[in-house]
């Protein structure tokens, strides 16, 4: 059974920042927050969680492993480098998008994203024991993307067919599992999910075939941490790859008959 | 009429790189994408242009005001700090989607994405005139978004409301007009078009009204560079915050009446 | 008495890699070093140790609380980020120079640093236990730097007073103790020491005043990190600011009488 | 006859900053630092000027083929993305030093480094004309480095030994001549002098020589751009290095008999 620990981190007031006193040039927007996610990339992906830009003023991050005072070392070194400080938010359950919810609410219950007042709020309840389980990370990437799609199309039909795709996975596992899913660059999607079996994502790739006619293969890791999770099903998709399957779970991860 | 020039940023064989000799740590990828896509933002940006991170070893960007040697340079700069390099295609063409298309088709006759012998292709068509209504940017945000969704949801549904906003933009935008939309963070969309006019935008916000149930308001701006264009786009859309509109055109650009 | 841990980060055949196949552009190559050693300050710097930019291509880092798997990663992340490669030796001793002495020859025996088969070594000694007074960090600044020279001359002069300071301190803590000292900006000097007293404070000040004509104060702090060791000296800097005495022990360090 | 414009890019109340409302995290410090100098260096080098680290908080930039709009962009975009803002003062003379006086005067008479109401001035004089030869860089070496020291030395000892030749050449191209001369990295230093001849450098180097006891070789070259004078003097840095002199000018720059 998973135990996911995530962190919703929220830059204060950027909404209201971004345009006072007058609206700031859009590359330099566009560079602050990717440099900040990139920071809290390193930070969070040197302890071996992972973390995702979402919507860049708004990151989602699986923690497990990073204790309170990590969190606190993390907003503080922001504090110091950025003209913007950030609220940190944190739950644990084994569904993730419940932990989630844990997390969203207890930046809410301090204030709003753009209260003026409300600055570094850090909340949240943190993992006290971990187990060899407690992650279970899926890689997806869609089959034959270069050759379908990237060498064939302009760029931006090649990006819709791959949103479409994203979008179709992304309210799947949502609603099914509670799972969450990120595109995080090329044809790659990864999601944090509680403990699925070969046949749920047999179920959810058939579901993105027919909703959104994109084709995905997938690997399933489970491990203590999001790196580690994350690592066996970027080499469980490797398998995928050689051996022309669909679906593969990393060796120590729980492997569901066909 | 609108004469944009649109560059796609291609990180050359990008994914077998990411996975030879063995699969990478996920969090420095996603530190290595969003470090790169951000140089790229200063140095297009600083020049007025405007780049889109899009699938991150696939970028779009808008490069009018940008000539070859520009190109040229950031090819060169990226080669001496990266441990990838990138091959540029450029376009020009009243519709952005048309741009595009010879843009990829530029780098795509060149050799495939992952063909590891074709690096830093230089290829395609360079604006050799300008004009002030050369491009229309328009910038959309979702209509009280901190209040319904932020504020409410957990992070995740709020980004799955928003993605869904976008991917109906997105669709409707190109398919209609062949325009090429981009979500920028938080609740912001922006995107590049031919000369559209009011009716267009409504008709805009509508579809995605319906489509999605995502309630969207536009400012528009025209200008020689996609940073005059943005910025002036960018304080329409204040207009439309302050006035309780939902479509409004800088005050040098084109406004058709409803 | 202090236990300094020390890790000499080299860049693998730097010289010849910014020559080949042709010079560099400039720019590029400072970008590029400054950036690394950026990241660099952050992931040591989040474990609590301290790493100066020293040379560029060789960084000198005090490492106290960072084990050898910290050091694969920091090497790995590195390989994953750039187009270079790091190798790193590291060496424990009561005194800074020695335990240098160690990592260096760690690198030195095997292999060149413009050696193009030498990459990536990882090699020395690790602190096997820690305790509360391993590390003495005193953080020096110019008295009245402002007034007396940045309001005053132009900014290469006034460079040139710094360093004359500097290359005076650098020389007498590193002759008469062992003692490593790195200028870090502005007109701030810390140093990594065996465990000084007051007196060899006060003759380390006297000696920058007569060789140097520069008039320095100094806090000093002593803690189980290089972070925790430097905030305590930097303290006791501003409590020498306030009371105007030009040498202040943090209350938890030895101070001798004067 | 050179015609230097050189910049002082200051950061604005930046010691205050570091200790309000506390002293900051030492590597928090470092990594702005290096960051802010890093995106100057981008800025700048894209533009073909150059910029040294100089005191972090204070840097110097030949900035010839930059112009007082691109000086206000420069400082636009850091006061976006950095906790700090920047103030810019510029001066243009034959001789780099007293091009830099009236650089820093204009800072100077704006009001203090740390007045906390003066912040983002943007002063000074700024190059009208350019012709081929307003540029003359010199890009020196230490003979042997990597023999002599860096592979035999401890890396402190090996610093302190290329920080006296430093201190040594520095010294002596600012009094004799007024030229500007920063240490790169390595066993690199990069200067900008008014129009020398070969037996100015050599008169350099033999004092370098008998003052600090550290061999240096050079390459010169003259340009409209520091990049191209930089860049032709690496170059002919190169020639030395295989054909074993001391002097090189690169062969469009004046070559004075010996």
């Amino acid at each position: 059974m998973t135990a996911t620990q995530l962190t919703q981190v929220q830059i204060d007031n950027y909404g209201p920042w971004t345009v006072t006193p007058e609206p700031r040039r859009e590359m330099d927007l566009q560079t602050l927050q990717s440099r900040l996610f990139a920071d809290v990339a390193q930070f969070v992906g040197s302890r071996d969680g992972y973390v995702f830009f979402t919507r860049a003023d708004n990151m989602v991050a699986v923690t497990n492993g990073l204790d309170r005072e990590d969190h606190a070392l993390l907003q503080e070194s922001v504090r110091n480098r950025y003209p913007v400080t950030v609220s940190l938010g944190t739950g644990v359950d084994p569904v993730p998008a419940t932990a989630l919810e844990t997390a969203s609410r207890g930046l809410q219950n301090a204030g709003s994203a753009q209260d003026g007042e409300r600055t570094e709020v850090l909340t949240g309840e943190f993992l006290t024991e971990s187990s060899p389980a407690d992650l279970q990370i899926s890689h997806f990437d869609v089959n034959d993307a270069t050759t379908k799609y990237t060498d064939r199309l302009n760029e931006f039909d090649t990006f819709v067919e791959i949103e479409q795709g994203y979008a179709s996975l992304m309210r799947h596992l949502r609603e099914d599992h509670g799972g969450l899913s990120f595109f995080v660059g090329g044809d790659n999607i990864i999601a944090v999910t509680p403990s699925l079996d070969e046949a749920d994502y047999r179920a959810a790739i058939d579901h993105v075939e027919r909703d959104a006619g994109v084709s995905l293969k997938v690997g399933v890791g489970e491990a203590v941490s999001a790196h580690e999770a994350g690592m066996a099903a970027k080499h469980a998709l490797e398998t995928c790859r050689y051996d022309g399957t669909a679906v593969e779970f990393a060796s120590d991860a729980h492997t569901a008959t066909e």
